[in-house]
C-alpha cells in the first residue's frame, strides 16, 4: 500500500453526464464517489471527509430513507452541488437499479464505489451470538442479505459505471470498490469465536470480493477491489460492545476514516482482491 | 493427521439408549455415527462404507425422503439393525428437531456426525455462476440457506448428544463433526473466480464451523469438528461440471469417502477447526 497521489481521479473522454455535475468532475482532483450506507456512522463520515478534504469532486450519498437521514441533509445544505443523496436498500434489488439508472444519467461512470452499509445487530432481530445455542437461521440470513448479498448486487449493477470510471481516469488507470468488513471475518486470525452471523456473513463478503476482483482482472476492466477492516469505531454499530475494547482501541469515526481514506488513496493495482486493516496492514483469511 | 484406532470408539457410561440398540453400540468399535444428506453421492458412500467396513455400531443416515430414497432402502434391507432412516431437511429446523429428539430416545448419544448435505445447481433455481452478472439475490440466499445455515442447525441441535459420545467414549476421547466444505471455498486458493453462491456459502460454513469449534474447546466439550475438501467426485452435483476436470482428478465416491473416513479416522484434539483435503492435506482459509 503506497500513496499515489489523489484519491479520485479526474474523469476525462467522451462520457454521458448531465451538465450540471460536468464541470467539476471533469476537474483535476475531481471525480465521483459513491458511498453506499450513508446515512451515518464511518459512511456518513466517509461523506464528510470526501467533501471537506477534497476541493472537487462529486458525492454520491446513498442510505434506505434519505428524508430521515438529517445528517446527509446537513451536508447537502452545505455541499449543495457537490453532494447528492438517493435511496438505496442493499435488500431492496429495485432500488439498487434505481439509483444505478440515476448514476448513470447524471454523471456516467464511478470513479470510487465505498460499500458500507452493514448489520451486526438489531433488537429482537438479529443479536451477535456469544454461543451456538443462540444462532438462528433468521439471524443469519438477515446477516448474509445485508452483508454479503447487499454489497455484491450494488456492485454487479454499479460495474458498467465503474468500468467506464477507470477507463476514462486520467490520474490513475483503474477505479475502485472499497468493501467495509471486519478483522472478525477472517478464520484464521479467528481466535475467540461467537458473532455467528455477522461474522460469517463478513466471511462471505471477503469471498464474494476475491471472487469479484479475480473476474475484474480476467477480463481487464480497470477496477480494483479491496477489503477494509476499520478497527472498532465509536458508532451505533458498535455502541452495545464497546466494553471489552482496550483503551485507545475504540477509535472515532474521523481517526477510522482519515486511515481508510489513506488506505484508499494508496490503492495500486496489485492490491486488488486484498484486505486492508485502517493501518494498511494485509488481514489473512 | 495420524489414524488412531478405529473411527468410532465404544460407549460406555450410563447413558439413555433403547435396549435393541444397546449390546452392538456398548461392543468396541461400535458406537453411533449419524450422516446427514445420505440419500445420495457422498453422503450415501459414506452410509455404505460405516456398515461395510466396519462390523459394528449404528448408522444414523438422514435425507430429506426418507421414502425415496431407494439406494438407502436397499442398504436397510442388508444391515436391518444396524441403520436407521430418519427424515432431515435442513432448510427445515422443525425437522432437525425432531431428528434429534429421535436419535435421543433411541441412542442416547452420538460418536460422529458427518454433514453432507449441499447444493451446487438446482436448474432453474441455482446455477453455478460464470459471472458476476448471473449473481441473483435468490441464488445467494439459497446457498447460504442449505450449504452454511443448514450444517450450522444441525450441530445446534446435536451438540448435546455428541458431547455426551465424547463424554462416553472409551477409545478416542472426543466425538467428530465432520462438515463437508469444498477447496473452492478457500478464498486464499482462490485464482478462477466464479460459482459465486456455492464458493462463498462454503465459505461461511468454514467460518462458523471454525467458530463452533472454538466454543467447543472453551468449554472443554469432547468434540472436535473438521471440514473436509472430497475432491471432485463422481456425482449428481459434480456431473454437469466434470468436462473441465482433468484425467485421474474426478473421484469415484468408493475412493474420495474411503480417503475421507481415513481423515476423519487419524482425527486428533488438535485438529479442531482445520480444513483438510481428501488426502489429509490442510486447506488454507
Amino acid at each position: 500500500m503506497m500513496r499515489v497521489g489523489t484519491m479520485v481521479p479526474p474523469l476525462v473522454g467522451s462520457i454521458r453526464r448531465a451538465a450540471f455535475f460536468c464541470r467539476s468532475a471533469m476537474e483535476p482532483g475531481g471525480g465521483v464517489a459513491m458511498v453506499q450506507g450513508a446515512s451515518r456512522g464511518i459512511g456518513l463520515e466517509f461523506v464528510r471527509q470526501l467533501l471537506e478534504k477534497k476541493e472537487k469532486g462529486q458525492v454520491i450519498a446513498t442510505c434506505r430513507d434519505p428524508s430521515r437521514a438529517s445528517f446527509l441533509q446537513e451536508l447537502k445544505g452545505k455541499y449543495t452541488e457537490r453532494l447528492d443523496i438517493l435511496p438505496l436498500d442493499v435488500t431492496d434489488e429495485s432500488s439498487i437499479k434505481a439509483s444505478t439508472k440515476s448514476i448513470n444519467e447524471r454523471y456516467g461512470s464511478l470513479n470510487l464505489l465505498i460499500n458500507a452499509s452493514g448489520v451486526l445487530s438489531i433488537p429482537g432481530v438479529l443479536q451477535p451470538e456469544t454461543t451456538l445455542n443462540k444462532v438462528e437461521k433468521s439471524s443469519l440470513m438477515f446477516a448474509y442479505e445485508v452483508n454479503a448479498a447487499g454489497p455484491t448486487l450494488v456492485i454487479k449493477h454499479m460495474w458498467p459505471l465503474l468500468k467506464l470510471g477507470g477507463q476514462t481516469a486520467s490520474e490513475r488507470k483503474f477505479s475502485i470498490v472499497a468493501n467495509l468488513s471486519a478483522r472478525v471475518s477472517s478464520i484464521g486470525d479467528n481466535g475467540l469465536g461467537g458473532w455467528h452471523s455477522y461474522r460469517s456473513s463478513k466471511t462471505a463478503l471477503n469471498q464474494l470480493t476475491k471472487n469479484i476482483s479475480l473476474e475484474f482482472a480476467r477480463r481487464k476492466d480497470p477496477i480494483v477491489c479491496i477489503l477494509l477492516h476499520p478497527g472498532t469505531v465509536d458508532t451505533d454499530l458498535s455502541k452495545p460492545f464497546q466494553r471489552g475494547v482496550p483503551e485507545g482501541k475504540l477509535f472515532t469515526p474521523e481517526f477510522s476514516v482519515g486511515k481508510l481514506l489513506a488506505v484508499i488513496e494508496g490503492t495500486e493495482a496489485s492490491d486488488n482482491g486484498k484486505f486492508f486493516a485502517w493501518d494498511g496492514q494485509q488481514i489473512p483469511w
